[in-house]
This record gives structure tokens, sequence and C-alpha cells, in this order.
């Protein structure tokens, strides 16, 4: 199953000619999964290769503007041009975020008269209070849901930290398991954990036809993991007739941070083939980032190290880091050193270390069986 | 005083990376009023000629997302550039549009911890119920504010329509007069008219001098309209020494509509320097223009010329209308066929017809004496 990662947005605070606001794109078989949306990504996506009409499923890591703002749009967007593409299906779209996202949703849509083509629900994750300052609490006067629910909107889950495992269980199904976990930001901020399930290796043909079994319902039994006892008496056992299970992938994407709370996120991410993370500031300007809830490429390096990540990928950039293309000599904030820093930390730790710029696009292969 | 508009979204519904969505700024002696704010309005700004910390006025002509969800992220940034430019002084800024806008703004600007390092008020009008068909109107419940106002939020005003003048009064001061006026869309939506006041003409500096009147405060008096009285007792009026008075210029944006509502907008647009009008779709399209509450350039002509407009403007194009930049030839949809279209409903009317494109600027020039 092909796998892969765009990003369109790679600035932090604010959207600029230059850098979007944050969000990616994880693509899984066609089917779009959108972390964060910050203002313009419609237009980003318009730009790249994909189709907002295949995003099923959105994550909003925290709710600072340069997060969220461009969701309201995009949802409205897609359901326009749904409208006009009768090819298109009408996807339901679970969101995911922090509590006080559904609210969001249901006045910035009812307010502005926005219609929807296609049903949505919020599922909120519920912060516990050392994930921020007190000052970057919701109250739950603010969150307080007031007024009719969107005509879509479905109802959603209240997620809460699981503690023994110190995460948060949003969805399993038969390819995926997804969980988020906590971080530390100006307001509470949270990191996804994306985790493929192991799939069976290949059918060996040639065992199965010395067996006498012909290619029918069987096959997808012993597939599946069961026995299977044939007319002589004789138990099959799928590790007889299956090659090397494939292991599934780990995609780990956090959201703004200083810092990852506790040590089930490290847990959580071990060995992730991709951890992206941010590094709005350069090593440079620790206290600055430290204060602002931020990473320099040094703290997102040490979090990848600890996780024994295969390539850490760093994105969420102050906009005063221009593109590597619009880079001119002799400029003082340069883009590519911040790379420098993440990989001297690393050296030697066989971590990767790569710079996300708008539009890149990243495949995430197909681990080898082990 | 120098007067100038740039648009900087003139597409309809969304964004696009052809055409922004709708946004314009007057400027006036360096203040801008922004007029609409769709998202990447802020953006599409950082590419012009403008100054976002010059923002001190905006208005929303209707709540459709295509003109507002640019406005949080908007605020934000001016706030983060602010703090970064000392040069740069705190505007007060005063924000004016539909019911429901001052709680859209306290809920997207609260749950999103947006800080603001300047004061605003939102100032709302109250539509009437024949502005928009009954399922275009927000109930009660809907624009209720609840959750606390933001920090920085002021007390705004809430206008309601002077019946006899059938318009309302948003503000006036020394030069200008600003009211709007009601139209006809799928939620209530308004159209704006600055007027700027008359200015007293130039002093006679030779009758001054023959009237022993040296330089000074009464110069000044005289200016302003006051009457003086001399030492000897002579009388004099300010017509005696001023030359003609500078007629103000008249200024009119108009929100989506596929009517205005009633004759107060004709009479208060009447004579405007400049008309800015959507067309939405062309004169082919208009069973389905009006049906979706917009207008074609035909129409947008009567409104023109109904007017006296010296100038009409037309934006608020379909996104199928590429800008004449992208156009190539045998393109079905061209947006030049709209500006023909209303040429031709405006000939031997004398008014000028102009295509808005993002990033055009149109000199507002004085008017001559009468
Ligand atoms: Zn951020
Ligand atoms: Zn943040
Ligand atoms: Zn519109
Ligand atoms: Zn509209």
């Amino acid at each position: 199953m092909a796998m892969d990662m765009t990003f369109l947005g790679t600035g932090s605070a604010y959207p600029s000619p230059h850098r979007g606001a944050s969000a990616l794109v994880l693509r899984t078989d066609g089917d779009c999964w959108l972390f964060d949306c910050g203002e313009g990504t419609q237009t980003q996506l318009m730009k790249s290769q994909l189709r907002a009409g295949r995003i099923t499923k959105v994550f909003i890591s925290h709710l600072h503007g340069d997060h969220l703002f461009g969701l309201p749009g995009l949802l409205c967007t897609v359901s326009l041009n749904t409208n006009s593409d009768p090819q298109q299906k009408l996807n339901f779209v679970d969101i995911y975020g922090p509590r006080g996202l559904r609210h969001f949703l249901r006045v910035t849509l009812g307010l502005t008269g926005s219609q929807l083509l296609f049903p949505y629900a919020v599922h909120e994750l519920e912060p516990t209070s050392d994930q921020s300052p007190e000052e970057g609490q919701l109250s739950k006067e603010m969150t307080a849901e007031s007024g009719p629910p969107h005509p879509q909107e479905q109802p959603g889950k209240t997620i809460t930290l699981d503690v023994s495992s110190d995460s948060y269980l949003l969805f399993e199904d038969k390819k995926f398991v997804v969980k988020a976990f906590r971080l530390f930001h100006r307001i509470p901020s949270f990191g996804f954990c994306i985790q493929e399930r192991d799939r069976p290796g290949r059918l060996k043909t040639e065992v199965l036809k010395a067996l006498g079994l012909k290619p029918g319902p069987l096959y997808g039994r012993l597939k599946a993991g069961e026995s299977v006892t044939l007319q002589s008496g004789r138990v099959v056992l799928p590790s007889e007739v299956l090659e090397e299970a494939i292991p599934g992938r780990k995609v780990c994407i956090l959201g703004d941070c200083s810092s990852v709370l506790g040590e089930g996120p490290l847990r959580l991410c071990s060995g992730a083939d991709v951890l992206v993370h941010e590094a709005t500031l350069g090593n440079e300007h620790r206290e600055k980032a430290v204060d602002h809830g931020h990473s320099t490429p040094e703290m997102a390096a040490a979090v990848a190290q600890a996780c024994c990540a295969q390539r850490l990928v760093l994105h969420h950039f102050s906009q005063r880091y221009k593109p590597s293309s619009l880079q001119k000599e002799g400029d003082e904030d340069n883009v590519s050193e911040l790379q420098r820093q993440a990989e001297e930390a690393l050296q030697d730790s066989g971590v990767e270390v790569i710079l996300a710029e708008d539009f890149l696009s990243l495949p995430i292969p197909l681990r080898r069986p082990r």
C-alpha cells in the first residue's frame, strides 16, 4: 500500500507568500488525512497534486490560528467542488482535535451560513492541566457549545487520556491504530502516532499446492491468520503457508511544543519511520523558542533520538527563514543551518534529517519483513 | 488628499491560486480601510504595496466565508508585526458588519488564544427581514454572545436602519460620512457609501492682504467657514476670501447581491465617483446568478446607471473566469466578456466600466470645483 506525506505549509505564526501556515497531508491508498489546517491551506491544496475531496480525516494538533484558521473555508470549498463534480463521492469527515474545536466549527460554519454536502463529526481530546501554562487553558465557559449544531454535524466522541498508556486512542480499524499524545506548548498541544498494522506475508503457493489446497475461501482464512483443517484431518497452520509478515509503518506528527509530556510519547513513537517535529528557531535562539513554547533543531533532534526514529522531518519555521530556493547568498537566517544543527546533534545516531518545504512530497516506503 | 482603492481578491465563493477571495482596501492619506476579508487576505496584503498595520477600519458586507474567513488571521498577524516593529503605532480598529460578527470574532479569537496588542470594537448592523430568504436569517440563539469578551474587545454599537433615509449611519467625522444600505442576497448583505465632505477652497491671499489680514488664527476660522469681524467693524465673509469649494468624493462598495433594496441606496449612491459592484456570472447565466443571490454585468450596469455613477468597477467573478493575464485563446469563460456585457448595457450613458483584477490599484482623483 502506497503511503506518502505532502507538506502544504511549513511556516510558523502566519502564512506568507513564501511559506504557507501549518498543514500536511498523509496519503494512504488515495485517502487523504490532513494534519493541521492554517489559513490558506485550501489554496495550497489546489497548487498541489492532492485532491481536497479525498480528505476523510482531519487532525488538529492545537487551536492556534496558524493551525486552524483554514479549516472552515476548506470544508466549504470541498463541499462546493463536490457539488460540481458528481463523480466525487461524499465522504464522512472525522475531525480530531482539542476541546473547543467543535464549538469553533459550529460557530464559524453556522454564522456564515455555510452549507456542507457531507456529514462531519468532531472528536475532542480532553487536555490535562500540565500541557500549558494556566493562561493557555480554555475555561469551560469558552468551550460550552451554545447555539444549534450545524445540520451536518454528527455526534462526536470526547476522548480522555488513557493513563496506563499515557496516550489517547483516536480510532483503530483493519489497517491502522491512531493515537494522540500530550505536548507542552503555550496552549494544550498534541502529537499523533499513526501505526499501520502488520500485514501477513504472501501465501506460499507451492506449499499450498503440495497440500492439495486450491485457490478459494480457505486461502483467505489462512491469510487472515486462521488454522484450517483439511478433510484428511490434517491441520494447516498459517505459519506453514505464509511468507514472513510485513511490519506496519509508523508515522509520528507532533504539534507545536517545547517538550513532550512524560515517557508515554517516546514509547509510542519508538522506532518511527518518520517523525515530524517543529523547529521554529535556530539553536542560538533557544531561550526565545522555549519562552514561546517552541523548539530548536537540537531539541527536535533529542526527541528523534530518544524515539530511535529513522527519519526526522523539520518544519514550522519562523517566517524569517526563507525557503532555500529564495535564499540569497549572505542572507542572515538560513534554513539549511537548521538542518545542519539537527544533523550535528544526531551525528552517529543514524537518524536522517529532512528539511520540509511547501509542497515537499515524501514517500514512506514499505518496511522489509523482519 | 490622495485616495485610492486596491483590490486584493476578486474571486467569488473561495480563494484560488489565480484569484483571492473578496477583499479591497480604500486608502485615504495612508489610512487603510478594508472592505471584506476572505481567506488569504493577509497574504494578498503582503504581496501588495499596502501595509496591514495601517488598517484602522474594517467593513464586512456580509458573513459568507469568502468575505470573512480571513479576518481573525489578519488581526493576529497585524498584532504580531506591530510587536516586532516598534515604529508602528497601535491603531484602534473599528469593525463594522452584520449582526453575528461580534460573536464570530469573539469565538475565533478566544478559542485560538489569539492575543492582540490593539483594542478593537465590532459595530453591528441589524438587518431587516427582507434582505434574504428566511433560511438565510440568523436566529438570536446563534448570535447570542456567549463566553467572555476578548481582553481587547471594546463595546461596539448596534446600528439599526434609519427608516427616513433608508440607510445606516456608521460614523461621521471631519472628513467623511460613512453609511451602509441594504442589499438582497442569500444572507443579509450590505453596501457602503463613503462620502467625503466638501472641502473649502483655497484662501485668496491677495484679497486677504487687501483687507489687511495677516496669516494667523483668523485664516483658519475663515477657512473653517466662520465670518470674522475686523477691528474696524468690517465683517469678512468666508465666501469673500475663499476659492470655490472642492466637492467631496463618493465611493460606493456593494456586497454580494441580486438587487439593492428600496430607493434609498440609489439616492445615497447618486453621482458616485466609483461604484464597486459584483458580477459573479455572465448575462447568459442570469437565472443561475439570481438563484444564488448574485448579479450579472447587465444587472450591475443597471445599478450604476440608476445612480449616475462615473465609474463602475466589476469584481467577485466566478472562479471559472481566469484573470486576463492567464486567459488562453479559445478559453470558454472569458472575463473580458463580462466587461463587454456591462459596456453594452451602458453605451451612451457615459459610465466607464473597469474590470477589477487582484492587485489592481485605482486612483480616485479629486473632483474639480463645481
Ligand atoms: Zn504554530
Ligand atoms: Zn502554536
Ligand atoms: Zn461572495
Ligand atoms: Zn455571498
